[in-house]
């Protein structure tokens, strides 16, 4: 028979939850949680269905945050068993989400189940943050949710996001913070003209040649002992008709920043504008910051997470930075502590994504063990 | 009542011969050419309907080219005049063909029948090498029909291609040589990857920012007395998904050397892979000649080309060899001398094409004196 971490996450995996929609994942958690002693609150924003859970008034809060959507599946002709059919094959859990994140999901409700049967007087407030537009555009899920906790005070002392950090076993890796992403789209202006007329035409690709080495060449900062240095790549480049006798009249240059707390935003803007002028460009620049860098240093939410994976798995853990951003970045600065905690990584946003049967209840034992270490 | 040059011009414009269709253009110049006494030879390869017209057998040969194809009318509402219904207004022919070049023809076509009217026992021969590919992929056109002529010895030596060389007033500018154009097609290659994990891609991009930025700045010889120095221009360049977060695997560059006498196609070639091999790229690198420079200095074809504008219009002429490429880089190379005269180009290959009607008269006169100064 499957354990219930295992038949709660098939249950979220059989719900069609593409981003942002929610096909009644959070329903499902809200019916566990208030079996559980929770205040359900549905924050629906826009196209965007979040949950806010809360069980207890006191401080302090720990919070479990994630996301019900997943990326699309691909080519269904790729998956050897249907995307939204959970299968388990070989002690392998088959499905998109299985490890980002539905697998961590389950495993919250399970450990969070079984810690307040267990302790119902527990110290402090525990509470679920759950959107459905984690990987989409990010405008109208977590952030909003932040907002309007903190429109009331509300506050979030630790975090721990589910997000897939293992590599080789659960729990082998955490992410106690994340870089900063900065996106620069930049227009190179120049003079359109016939390549045969060269003195009537100011080519924008000769013009920003130079000043693209330059950037790619700079070296943004040293980074430092949480962090790797700054990092700076073209994602996109295109200038031209097409035709090979026509001198493109501008150029369109898309860039990424992915920055250390070393390197503050508008210092990279700064820079990198000096950089443009001091090549003599014409241009238009428009920034997104798509988020700030966080960093939970040593503290009680580490140790505690450190603590509880060596209890449960007998190994230690080695909390890194690297990687792509999450909603960590939107509450971490709140004040929070965040740590981010889940299954192996290897498949997500793959065809054939997978997460290992035992992992998802391993996994609900070291949530579990961290709810003890933190609220007892 | 229409010239006959203006009944001819409109009589073409209204045959709707985008390339390579020619619309019974040349069938019409066929018919007008036979009652002048002319042998027809039509030669058709491919999609591509080409036809050599030659009165007389002994030498020297002169030969009027041309193309009867036209480039698209483009959006039919920016013409204030249908661009296939030839219209007179204000002394100017509208229609597209008007400047480039079914007004030359028309002027061909009138200065040789007014010639061999005058001149029936004129020395050597007139001929006519008309194609309707000359705006498109010039394969099957004027190439293959100078291909033919090499193949059974026959010989021209005097060249004069109706392309639309004046600036302000017809005659005022004749080409006597055109540059090279040569075009390469370099795709860098560098590793895909997702920019949170920069060490694991190589960016392309980056790669090949400063190779472009040399081979922008090179110089690539001095020009000399006839031409100007050869000139590099990137005309399209490439990379990246779309998205801001994925570091591209390739990158598409194309470019165009146009280049003058002092530098062979194949000195240009050794010398950008030099760059690029310096930088250290890994890159795939396609060649395509599209012409070789061609200069027809002092001569008899020249000197009787300016006579016969001065004697017409009273004003001297100044050959220059800037501007795009042309036919004439096909029937340079087989020794013949070659130069360029047609009316004003300021309209071709806009809307609302036009040229003066007094223009293509004096076009007219132009040719015939030309034949005048050179087979009598
Ligand atoms: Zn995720
Ligand atoms: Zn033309």
């Amino acid at each position: 028979m499957d354990s219930e971490v295992l038949a709660l996450a098939k249950n979220l995996i059989g719900r069609e939850s593409v981003t942002p929609n929610d096909a009644g994942c959070q329903q499902l958690m809200a019916d566990y949680l208030r079996n559980c002693g929770f205040d359900i609150e549905s924050m629906v924003f826009h196209d965007t269905t979040n949950m806010w859970a809360r069980r207890n008034k006191q401080g302090p809060l720990f919070c479990f945050a994630g996301h019900t959507d997943v990326v699309p599946s691909g080519k269904l002709e790729h998956w050897h068993t249907p995307p939204f059919e959970p299968t388990v094959i070989d002690g392998m859990l088959y499905g998109r989400g299985a490890a980002d994140m539905k697998g961590s999901l389950a495993a919250m409700l399970v450990a969070t189940k079984r810690f307040v049967a267990k302790h119902p007087e527990h110290k402090g407030s525990i509470a679920f943050l759950i959107t459905s537009d984690e990987e989409g555009p990010f405008i109208n899920g977590t952030v909003k949710v932040v907002e309007t906790l903190e429109a009331r005070n509300e506050k979030i002392d630790w975090c721990l996001v589910g997000e897939p950090s293992s590599t080789d076993k659960v729990g082998d890796i955490i992410k106690n913070g994340r870089r900063g992403s900065l996106t620069g789209s930049l227009t190179v202006h120049g003079i359109q003209g016939h390549v045969a007329y060269p003195h009537l035409a100011k080519n924008p690709i000769h013009l920003a040649a130079p000043a693209l080495a330059e950037l790619a060449h700079t070296r943004w900062d040293e980074g430092n002992q949480y962090f790797p240095p700054t990092s700076f790549q073209v994602a996109n480049i295109a200038a031209g008709t097409g035709a090979p006798n026509v001198v493109p009249g501008e150029l369109e240059v898309q860039f990424n920043f992915r920055f250390c707390t070393e390197s503050h935003a508008h210092v990279l803007k700064v820079r990198t504008q000096e950089i443009l002028d001091r090549h003599n460009l014409e241009y238009d620049l428009n920034w997104i910051l798509n988020g700030e860098p966080f960093l939970t240093g040593e503290g009680k939410l580490l140790t505690a997470t450190q603590d509880a994976i060596l209890a449960v798995t007998g190994y230690p853990t080695d909390p890194q930075t690297s990687g792509g951003t999450s909603d960590g970045r939107f509450i971490a600065p709140t004040g929070a502590q965040v740590v981010e905690l889940g299954p192996c990584n290897a498949t997500i946003h793959k065809v054939n994504e997978c997460v290992a049967v035992d992992d998802l209840d391993t996994l609900a034992d070291i949530y579990e063990q961290l709810l003890e270490n933190l609220l007892c």
